[in-house]
Order: C-alpha cells, then sequence, then structure tokens
C-alpha cells in the first residue's frame, strides 16, 4: 500500500525522489510506537464504549494492535520509510492484519490529533526519566558529601580562594541546584499531562466521543479544553527543552569543577581509570573525558532549545509540517541529558577526594581576613568598613613577609590597629573559621549536618 | 569616596580607564534601588533584634535609607559611575548622609549574598508582571471570544483552509496557551521565592543572625538552605528568561496571525489608525507595525536566554563578575516582554474582525470533505479509510467542475458512490459542519460557550 | 584488540559501561573515512620521502590503506564501538592486515592532529556542496525568473501590497541572496584551507616532517603556521556553521513565500502533486510540506551555530574532549542545508506562476500611489512632501469611493489639488508603473533584462 | 511637526499610547546620525547633478544638513521621540530651518532604501573597527610573545599538562586565532560595500537617478542590483553579528586562560591592581574581574546572533518592522566587542609573566614521555604503537616511584625495555623536549621566532 493511496485518490503522481529523502520521519518517529499503540488502545476502546464502533471490530482491532506490539518489541516489524511515519507504518500494518475494519480505528481521529497525543505522552514520560536521572545524581552527591563533612577545602569566588569551606558544603550546592531541576520537570510535566486526543483534525469531530475517558485511559489529568490549542501547541516541548537547557548548565558547572579539580595544580580529586581516559602519543595523562563530554553537551541542548523556539515562533494555527521537526529535538536533548546525568552520577560516586591537597590549597592566600574583620567589628566595636580596612592592612603586612595571617607577628597586627590582641588568632585557623560559620545554611559542620538530615529524608 | 577606598586599603593604583569602562554596573543596575533598599532594611532591622547592631544605630541608618528612597524617587540622587554599582551607591551616599555608623549595615554581609537578594526580589516582581500582562491579554482575546462565538471562518493547517471554524474557537486557543503562560512565571516565582541574604560571601558567617526573620521580611518563603548555592545559582534568571522566551513564542504566533490577518488578501480583521502606520511614500499602506514589533522581538528574548544560558554554563562555584551579565539580559526581556504583552493586548482590543470575509475565505477548497466523509462513515457504514477514498473522489469532480461540495450534483457524487443520498446536502454547508463538531472542545457554538463560561470565571 | 591496549599500558581496568555510551564517536566520524585514508596516504609517504619510515613499510602501509578503502566502500568495514573512533578503527584493521609495521603510520602524528586534519578536510567539501547546492538554486530560480520578466505581481512591503513589480524581479533577489550565501562559503573554504598535520599533540614534533608536502598533497594552501592553533581551533567549523545558518534564513524566507503564495487567498503558485501532501482526514488540502520542512529547518542548522559556539567558548587551549561534539554539529548542518537547498531547487523548478492571480492581487490598495506622487512633484514640481500628502488624500477619497485609482474621476483628484490633469492617468496603470521604475536595479523589464544577462553569465 | 503629519492626511486619529512606546527608534538609531547625512549629502548632490532637483535648492539643501551636523556634534540638537526615528527627526529638522525646500530631499528616495543605506555605512564601520580592535590585541599578545619565546610552561590537553611548550607560543596561538577574526571582518566589509541607495521603497524609481555616483560619493564599491534585495537583505548584519561571535569565542578562551593563570593554583601570570578588583568583605582577594567580564561577555555576542537570525529567518520580501530589531543587535554586539578586544588588549599588555611558576608546573605529569616514546622509535627502531607502550610503562614505574622522568633510574627502564641507554636522558628535560620541537609551527624557539618575524612585518 503507498502513501500515495494514503493520501487518497486525488494525487495523481508520487512525490519527487527528494520528497522521499525531506519528508519522512520513521527514522526517528519509530520511537514514539509504544505511545501510539496507547493511544490507539484508548482510543478503539473509548470508540466500542460509546457504539461508535462495533465491539466485535473494536476487539479485532486491539488483537492486532497486540500483534504490531509483539512484532516491534520482538524486532520483527519492518518500518518502511515509504509509509512516511510512526502512525501510517501501525496503520497499514494494521491493515494488512485485519483487513479494512482496520480502518475504523481512524474514526473521529487525525494524524494531528494522533501526533500531538503520541508526543505529549512521550515527552511526559521524558520528564519522569529526567528526574530519576536528576534523583540518582542527587544520591551520588549526598553520599560523597556525607563523607566530606569537615573535609576543609578552599571555597572560590572568581576562581579565586575566598574562604575555608568544607568539601560536603560544596556539594550539597549541587544537591540544592539539582532538586530545583526535578522541580521543574515536575512542574513540566504537570502542565503538559493533558489529553489532545479527540481534537481531529482541528476542530472537533462529530462523532459522539468521549474525551474524558480516553484521557483518564493514558494517564492524563483530562482533555485539553480547546481543539485548536491541542493541534497547534508545542510549549510543552519547548519547556521541557527549557529545564533540560538550565538543568545542562548546572551539570556543566559540576562538569567543570572536575576538570579543575582533576588538574595536577588543583589535584583535588581523583577520577578513576574508569573514567579518564589516555592519549595516543601522551601515555601519561588522565584525561577527565566523560566530565568534559558532559560539559560539551550543553550547547547541544540549548541549540535544541533555540532550534524549535525559532521553528515555533514562525507558525500560525494550527498544524504546520514545520512542527516535524519538534521530535528530533526533543529525543537529542532527552538522549543527551539522560546521557550525561548518568554519566555524572557515575563519576560523583567514583570520585576519590584528596583532602590534604584540598587543605593545602585553602591555607595561602589570607582566607581567613574575613574572619579577621569580623572580629575587629565584634570584639573592638569598629564599624564594619573600618575592620575591612585594618584587614586589608594587615594581609598587606603579611603578604610582604610571606607568610599566613596566623603566623603574622601581632606587633605587625597593632602596627595596622594597637587594640588587636592575642585573641585574634583564636580565629585565624581554616578549622576556626569553617566552625565560627554557624549561621543557617553556612559551612559549619553543624549547620552542614542540618542539610544532609533533610536531604537524607528525601533521597535515601 | 573613591571605589579604590572602597575596595581596602591594598590596593595602591586605581583602574585603568578601559576598567572604568567595562566595570561598572551602575548604568543598568540602578534599577535595584527599592530591592537593594528592601534587603538593607530587612537586615538592619534584623541585625538589631539580634543585638548584633545597637538599636539606635539602627535607627539611624533606617532614617538615611528613608532619605535615600526620597532622593532617588525624588530624582536627587546622583548616581555615580566610578562608585560602580547600585550597591556601592547607596552605601556611599549613607555615609555621607550619617557618617561611619552606616558601615555597620554592611555586618554580616557582602555584596554576594546583597545582590543576589536584590536580583532575586527583582525578577520575582517581573514574574508577577508578566503574570498580569499575560492576563490582561487573555482579557482582550477573550472579549473578542464572545463576540465570535458564531462568527465561521477558515480553519488552517499548513496556511490551507481545512475546515470551517469559529474566530471566538480561535482566539480562545491563544487564551489557552497563555494561561500555560501563566503557570510556568508562577511556578518560576515559587521555586526562586527563597531568600539568600545572610549567605555572605558564600560561607556563612560567624554573626548570629537570624535568615528566617530577614526572609519573611521580603516576602520569601524560607532562607535558600546551602549558602554557596544562595549565592551561585541564577538558574532563577534562566527560569524566567526561558518563561519569557516560551511566552515570546506564542506571542509571536499570534502577531504573525494578525499580519496575514491584515493583509488585503484575507482581510480577515482591521486594526485601527491608532495600531497601524504609513509609509514615508506609500500613502495608502495600513502597516501592522505593532504586530511586527512584537513579532520581531522574540528573538530578542531567545537571544537573552541563549546569552545568560551561555555565561552560566561555563561558571564554577561560587561567584563570578561573569555573573554579572545576568540583569542586563533579563531587564531587557523583562521590559520587551511587558511592552509586548501590553501591545498586543491593546491590538487585540482594538481589531475590528470582518466577518463577511472571514465565510467568505471558508467557502472554497471543500472544507467540508470530511464531513462529507464522516457522513459516509456515519450512514453507510464504510470503513474510515474507504469513506476518505470516497470523499477525496468526490471533491476532484467538484475541483474539475469550479464548484463547491454543496453544489456538485448528486449524481456526481452517486457516480462515486451510489449509496449517497440527498441527505448528505444537510452536512455540506459551512454552518452544519461548525455545529456539528460538538466533541468536547470542538468548534461547535454550544462548546464554545463552555469555554467562555470557563474563562469568565477566571477572567471577569 | 581493546581500545584498553591502545590507551597503553598505564590503564588497569576498562572503562565503565556508562563510558562505552558516552565516550564512543565511531556512530557518527566514521563518515570521516575518506578523510582520514587521504591524511594518512599524505603523511606515510612524506615519511618514507623523509626516510623517517622505510619506503618498504610505508608501500605495505599504503596497500592496507587500499584494501580499507575497498572494504569500507564496499561494504565490508565492521567498524566496532570499541574501537572509540574512525581514527582507531582504520589503524586497528590496518594492524589485523599488516602487522606491527602498521604502527609507523603514526610516527610524528597524533590522534590530536589526525582529527583536525580530517575534519578540515571535510568541512572543505562540505563548503564546495553547498556551494554547488546554491548554484543549483540560483539556476531553479534564474530559469523561472526569464519566464517572468514582465508578470506583474504586486510587491509587498509589511506584508502589505506597496507597489506593483514582476515576479521576476522578486525571483531575482533571491538570486543576489543566494549568491553572497555562496561568497561566504568560498570565504570560509578559504580561510581554513591550511593543514593542521604534523602538529602532533599540539607542540610539533622532533621527527624531521615536511609539513608542506603534506600540505600540498592534501590540497591544503598551506601548513598553519602555528602548532597550538592548528590543534585547538575550530573557528572554521563555526564560521561553515554561520554560513549554514544565514542561508537557512535566506532559505526560510523563500520557503515562507510558497507557503504565502500557495494558500488560496494569494494563489499565486501551484506545486505539484510531487511537491504537496495529503491530510490523512481532508482530502481536498496541498499542503506545502517540503517548503514548510525547508522553513521549519532553519532553527536547526542555528542551534547547530549555538551549540558549538557554546563548546567553544567555554575552552582553554590545547584539546578538550568537549570537541568531539564539533562534528555532529556540522554534520547534522551539512546534511540539512543540503538536503533544503535540493528540495527548495526542486520546488522552484517544479512551480507555475499564475500570472492573472498575481496581477489580480496588485490591482486593488492603490499600489500607484507613489507614481501618483511622483507625477506631482515632476510635473507640479511640489516639493516631495507636499506631493505625498495630495497624493494621500486623493487615496483617501478613491477608498471611500470603492474605486482604484485609475477609476477615480478627475474632478475628484482636482478637488484635492486643481493642478492635476488628466495627463495622470498615464501612470496610473500597474503597467505604466513597473515600465517608468527604470532606475538601476528597478522592477522595469528592461532593467531585469539587465540581471538576466548579468547572471546568464555567471550560472547557465 | 507631528508625526501624525509625516505619515500623510490618511491617519485621522494618532497613535494609542503604547504605539508611542513601541514605534519609536529614535533612542538607538540615532547613532545613525553621520551614516544619515552622508547618504542625504550624496543624494542631494546627485540629484542636483541629474538635473532632477534645482541647483540652488541642493545647496540650501545641504547648508541645512551643515547646519544639523553642528547642531548634532555640539549636542544641540534635541531628537524627539514623537518623530520616530533619526530618519524623520533630521528630516524635520531639516524643514524647519529651510522651509518646504526641504521636501525636495527626498525625491526618488524611500526610508526603506535611506535607511538600508544608513545601516549597511554603519555596520561597514563597525568591521574596521573591530579589525583595527583586533589588530591591537594581537599587537600586544606579540609584544608579550616575543619577550617569552624560551620561556617554558605546560602545554595542556583536556586541562592536563601533556608536552612542554613555551609561552610565546601559547600566545601566537591567539595571534593566529584573531587573525582569522579579522579576515572574518574584512571579508564582510567586502561583501557589504554595495550600495542599496535609489532602490526606493522597493521597485525603483521613475526618476532619472544614477546610482553609480551616489555609491561612489558613498565609498561602496557599487549600486546593489536588485532593488528589492536592497531592501530586504540583511544578511550583512547577521555576517557581522556571525564574526563577533566567532570572535567573542576566541577572546573567551584567552579570558578563561588568564582566569585560570591568574588563581593560586596556577600562578603563571598576575594582573596588575588595575585589571583585578577587590571584594567587600575579602581584602586579600585579586579578582580578575575584566578577564571574567570579557568572557561572560561572549553569551551576549552570540545571543545577538541568534536573536536577528530568528527575526529574518521569519520574513517575506520585502521590508517588515520586525527588522526595526536589526540596529539594536548589531550596536550592542559592537559595543560588547570593541569593549572586550580594548579591555583585552590592555590586559595582555598589563599582565606579568612569572616563569617560575610556569617551569615548576611543567615538571609533574612526566611530560616528556612522548619525547621518550619518541626515542625508542627513533634509536631502538621500534613501531610507534610499541614504543608507546614502553614508554607507558615506563611512566607507570616513575609514577609508582614519584619521581620524574628523568630521575627514574636506568635500570627500571631496562627493566621495561632492555634497549634503552643512557642516552635516552638527554631527551628527557623540558629543555631539550622544548628545543627538539623543531618541525615547522612546534614549540622549538628557532620556530617561534620564525612566527615572530612573520608577525613583526604585519604587526609593528
Amino acid at each position: 500500500m503507498s502513501t500515495n493511496k494514503m493520501w487518497g485518490g486525488r494525487f495523481q503522481s508520487g512525490p519527487a525522489d527528494i520528497m522521499r529523502e525531506i519528508t519522512p520521519s520513521i527514522d526517528f518517529d519509530k520511537r514514539l510506537w509504544a505511545e501510539d499503540l496507547a493511544g490507539s488502545r484508548a482510543h478503539i476502546r473509548m470508540l466500542a464504549s460509546e457504539g461508535i464502533v462495533p465491539r466485535g471490530d473494536a476487539e479485532t482491532i486491539l488483537k492486532g494492535l497486540a500483534q504490531i506490539e509483539a512484532e516491534i518489541t520482538g524486532g520483527q516489524f519492518a518500518f518502511k520509510r515509504e509509509l512516511e511515519d510512526i502512525h501510517l507504518n501501525i496503520e497499514a500494518r494494521l491493515a494488512e492484519l485485519i483487513g479494512p475494519v482496520a480502518g475504523k480505528l481512524h474514526t473521529a481521529r487525525s494524524r494531528n490529533d494522533q501526533v500531538a497525543t503520541d508526543f505529549r505522552l512521550w515527552v511526559r514520560g521524558a520528564c519522569d526519566r529526567a528526574d530519576q536521572g536528576l534523583r540518582a545524581l542527587q544520591q551520588a552527591l549526598f553520599a560523597q558529601a556525607e563523607k566530606h563533612v569537615e573535609t576543609i577545602m578552599p571555597g572560590f569566588t572568581h576562581m579565586q580562594p575566598a574562604q575555608p569551606i568544607t568539601f560536603g558544603h560544596h556539594l550539597l550546592a549541587y544537591v540544592e541546584m539539582f532538586g530545583r531541576d526535578r522541580g521543574r520537570f515536575t512542574d513540566a510535566k504537570a502542565r503538559m499531562n493533558e489529553s489532545p486526543l479527540g481534537a481531529a483534525a482541528l476542530a472537533g469531530t462529530s462523532f459522539p466521543i468521549d474525551r474524558d475517558a480516553t484521557a483518564l485511559a493514558m494517564g492524563f489529568a483530562r482533555p485539553m479544553r480547546n481543539s485548536m490549542d491541542a493541534i497547534s501547541a508545542r510549549d510543552f516541548a519547548l519547556e521541557y527543552l527549557a529545564a533540560c537547557a538550565i538543568a545542562a548548565t548546572n551539570l556543566s558547572r559540576l562538569a567543570g569543577e572536575l576538570v579543575q579539580w582533576s588538574t595536577p595544580a588543583f589535584g583535588f580529586v581523583r577520577l578513576s581509570d574508569a573514567f579518564t581516559t589516555g592519549s595516543s602519543i601522551m601515555p601519561q595523562k588522565r584525561n577527565p573525558d566523560a566530565a568534559e563530554l558532559v560539559r560539551g553537551k550543553t550547547g547541544r541542548v540549548l541549540g535544541d532549545f533555540v532550534a524549535l523556539a525559532t521553528v515555533i515562533k514562525g507558525l500560525v494555527l494550527t498544524y504546520g509540517t514545520d512542527l516535524q521537526e519538534d521530535k528530533e529535538r526533543v529525543f537529542d536533548a532527552a538522549d543527551t541529558i539522560e546521557l550525561c546525568l548518568a554519566a555524572m552520577a557515575a563519576m560523583v560516586a567514583d570520585l576519590t577526594a584528596d583532602p590534604a591537597k584540598m587543605r593545602a590549597a585553602a591555607e595561602p592566600g589570607f582566607p581567613t581576613a574575613t574572619d579577621l574583620a569580623d572580629w575587629v567589628v565584634r570584639v573592638l566595636k569598629k564599624p564594619f568598613r573600618e575592620a575591612h580596612h585594618i584587614a586589608g592592612s594587615i594581609v598587606s603586612r603579611a603578604e610582604s613577609q610571606g607568610v599566613t595571617l596566623d603566623k603574622l607577628p601581632l606587633a605587625e597586627m597593632q602596627a595596622v590597629e594597637p587594640g588587636i590582641t592575642g585573641e585574634v588568632f583564636a580565629v585565624l585557623s581554616l578549622d576556626a573559621s569553617v566552625h565560627s560559620r554557624m549561621s543557617l545554611g553556612g559551612t559549619a559542620p553543624a549547620r552542614i549536618k542540618e542539610q544532609i538530615r533533610y536531604w537524607r529524608e528525601r533521597l535515601v
């Protein structure tokens, strides 16, 4: 059965060769097979319930669909480019299997609402998978954070060591970020979880269908209220892509940290052989390939969003074939984000921190200068800005003498601010600094443990 | 007081000229003045409550802030580029007004958590404004839809007339779309509504601050749980930009319809003089400028998202000056989306539909072919695919005779399918077609009225 | 031979499963096989010439490479994911075929310069293919333009008819645009046509290689001057993607015209059955699918540019695995642009213009108002702005009487401007208007014919 | 004189308030004033030469334009939003100054070709400015490179030290990149250097104008061949933006290096106080703000390209108001790229390298492993892959003993490969390695000096 016949009797000649290249979507939209079958089952059951199609015919169709499912899962289904897309492939096979009664499946349904339904189901599933991938990554981060509640490392701003923090604190910041990413997928899923089925070509149908029934059967919260919107809308796909793109920026940040932490100058973490590769000419390298790949793939997901937004931006209602671009962009982003999440979770679980190198990196650079300034405020009751100047001047002296703040003679400090006493040394060590940051969310291990408790309840 | 002094005593020379060009953000971040004052008030009140700053000093500071507010709203405040940003401008003015006690405001606070707080407050407000703008646009669409529940026009797919629908149905599809856009802003706002204040530079502070109190004072749902996340995260800005970009694609679609509907070949709507402009050389033109501007500005909002995603993608924790780019992108997107929403609401309210032209455009092209096919299924009990072929062949005959379907002699139809009777003509008119589409969400006026009721409760 | 062995003896365990998913590029980079062989041949011949490798070994290697080529072109080559990429696949097969001597091919070469060379060769070829595709499209446009030098249609601004033009004029505007697109590919090719081979891992090599010889052998203009640049640079790929993205915007504009011209309200062109498809439920539709697909694919190419720019933006020198993303983006853009160019050329060749509908659409809307204003300037010597006002007022009268300008009674015109005489009617017809626009590049058929001559020399 | 009057007599009511917000472009397009005057001067002189306008009137107009120029450069010109854009502002002022004769300037010209001409002139100038900025940056890099021809540092791949190189080599790689960026601006400028003036509204004009003369007067190479193309095309702006976006990725890479090299863990370079800033709470920080700002602004330029490409993608011929978006995107990109180039040139000139830290970083990580493998190939005549395995095994031994390769006892090496002799130590030092990479473009100082000579001729 040719596509030609599919289109109806009106077309006298077939599509040109170039059309055979550009038109078919079966190479990618065959991924919608399960959703297509789910939609067809819901639809034919409803048609039978409403008496639009005889119950016997419906059962014949359901058997045919079951056989098609078996063929696809068994790898025997022959997807054909000349049948253009997944819908016509299944439709044609159904007609082969059960004869003309197959046609009744298409009563009160159009390819327009069929594709909108299939795709929405698929993206809904992708939201779930993204959520699970993010959760697994949170778990991996959490497990490392639990081990490093007290492991001191430099906290950076501007890639400059700023104040001592703990590695657990740093990792939990990413747990928070990926938690919000999960929220975006959850919200997107809830918003898209409405059924387009029954919108028909665009205007609805004169058959007395029950859209609530099909929506329920497919797990949708309700039917979409407006049939033209049901056919035209792809904001659900854009929202999914936006959530992917934002999650990808967070993944890229973490990947960038792994790359940086792995460079010998830092040496904060070591990835095992499983997650690094060598070079064809430099045998000594431990290249953090997986982290670089994750970082590199961010652009791709962003590109997917740009691509689809650009398409949709230019369309009037309702359907235009331009929308055929929606699926490849979403499939690409979904494959990418799911792979990146899995790779990142595995890397995080795999990494070994080097607390000694972390602490060594936290020592220089006068990281307790803020503690000194705060001490001057607290003890000497100086206004903050003045205390800041005092601390700055003391740092200058320490720098010119080549010592850390806690090694600078008291006299040098008193030359700047005579009120300073020996008690100041109590706040100038890394450990004292970290433990003192007791504000909610701060780096004091006691506060980190609060976060650990919070996330343990939700992740473990 | 020079920025030099702001940085502390350590810097011996001032910034180079080029730095004076590239560094200051005051030209744009002065828009954060209200948020900056709100944050400072919440902070100083909390510092006083906790006994960190004497109550008298806090009152002096609050008076100073009140005067600054008066100066800014009165237009007397002198924003200075050499003071870099809104925070230092206000800080310096406060010091001028009340002397060194001003410095106490900065106890237990850093520019890092200050800017994160101010910006989050601003974006939260932008979510509200976008929601209001979308609501006003929905109201304008709703008001037009109410008038055109029964106004027949062609429903298009592929920019080809497909089936008759009503103008009210078409407009309500956009009400749905903009409804989901509102949902995205609402969700974004809820997710971002957590307070970064108290994260200090990145690690928290040793002062016994009460972050719940400041969060509450600023209307945040709670403090952020992790101080490093509080400083580093800009996913809230990305999510806002993504919501803007998606809304902009919907706006662009509607704007594209207005441009198309206004072209004489369609003539479906007429925009008043207020929303069209002439040409310097072609006096007869009615250019739908505002619609074109809205359509054109979509790219800009998408570009804003790309810009910020690209920035954030490349950053490790916590703060980097790269993030200074966040505000201009968000301000630009907010200004753009708010202007576009206002312009679109005004245009929709302004437009006059031309029902005669709409109906005339719906007549040709055999728009009731589907109705014919459906009749063949329903009455003659043919399988859908066969009915489809029959309808296709009858259309071919009508086309070659140059008549519409309801003008084709019965004999011609019977030559294709002998079972067809004269009753078929009852479904071949535009009105019959439209009224027959009684499925939920369909174009039958009875169904449109359901949507009207639904939205009246929510919009009017 | 496992990848493990490829990396050398240092890695004790194999890559984790997830790495097996994320790392291999062979699924897409096998497209570089011909370039990889070309590079290897140039390299081994040079090594032999320079006495670095014995001539006999070189010949053995060349025979092995010839057999590999035969296997690949014959479809017998087994690409293996565990061998990661095209380079290692060919390398491993060569070792199977000729034994350890195969290793000598990698003397003074690294995968870094190898991949840079292969990819540069591929993109160079893609520039040529884009140029040829653009030329074919120009030829198709030219052939239609030749037929329609005098076919009058409305010229649009703001999608409003503005002034009469000819269809040939309109089509030739696109010939100009695609001509500039060709120039961009030509310039990109010239700029990228330098050889990275011999840069080795990044620092060059101590073997006495002859980079001029290998550059010459591969058709490069010269070797790249700096080995680190040779390894790191991907601006050539970005420039190719930018040229594709810009060409895609031009393609999208033309595709948008075809969609619009095909809508019944315009009816300017008719695409044959070969380039339109039907609908599963609306047998009467002629959907301009191919044009919509071309329009829709613009976003994709733009997304490819965004994706790669985002990747490269974040990299320090020299190579990072992030760059593995470069090939898929370029392949996708190349496939897309080449398919779109072919589809568009075929559609343009296929389309049938409807001169009657074009002319009919040019009549209303007072398209000769400018001609009227110009006549007032020329004959009545009024300043341009005053003439413009006069023409505007006369249009208002014609509009309120429902007549075209050339049907408006002279008395009506004289009521606005008494100096107007009956001679004015000579400029108010469509044909007079078109023929009068004799400025260089104008729509007068005599001027169109100049462009026809210009392009015939270059395209036919 | 109101815009209302500008549009002609046909519009009875003024634009709505929202239109007053969205329509005017004068706030940004006043930057085109010089180009607008240049175009008007060329036009009026030509009109006089051709006898279309009396010579006396032309002189009056030229005097008026001269006065307007004086007013603008003197800061006395009152730009008015109600006059919409720069063209109408100048036109209205000219009418005030010289009366109705001003109107003659608009003979045979439309705002459409006027804006296309002005904008093309501006972008042409922006290409020159970008070229100059890139040249200055190349000069700064060159000057540093000259000083560091022999300064050894690690060459990185995957952010892992790979092989020793020199700092001069590294810097010259960027000189190459920015050289290609210059080529892109040069090519873009050459391609856009054609005059749209005389295309009038879109169809040309019936006045006997001389487009060659106006093109020549404005420094264009020739008039554009097709008037519709002249009005519609904005690919010149896209090409400029693409060149900016690609240059921005190169700038971002270099900025990223500066940020990384400035972090204490590397410490390769020190930026002076002029290019770093402190923190409000951490007095010891040297934040490489300018480098971060440059890095951050890359996204913005990419966003500008995306924005305009998205706009143009959706337009049919000829002009649509959507195109009003073109100028802001280009101005923003131009301001950004020019500022970033200046900042980067200044930073590069300012930086002080720390050769000791660079060398120290090059020592660990077995950076001469490749040299060892190459020695095994050259001296022991082993196939490359085998030599690679040998080197890998020797590195494992050195790593487990915690020594560098040149400190590993010969016996350890011989345990892996008995043929290795003491001569191998001659290639295992950093200096030996660097000096041995004598291939063209390699890191050997003799080769670097070749590049220095090449660039000195072109830059100094």
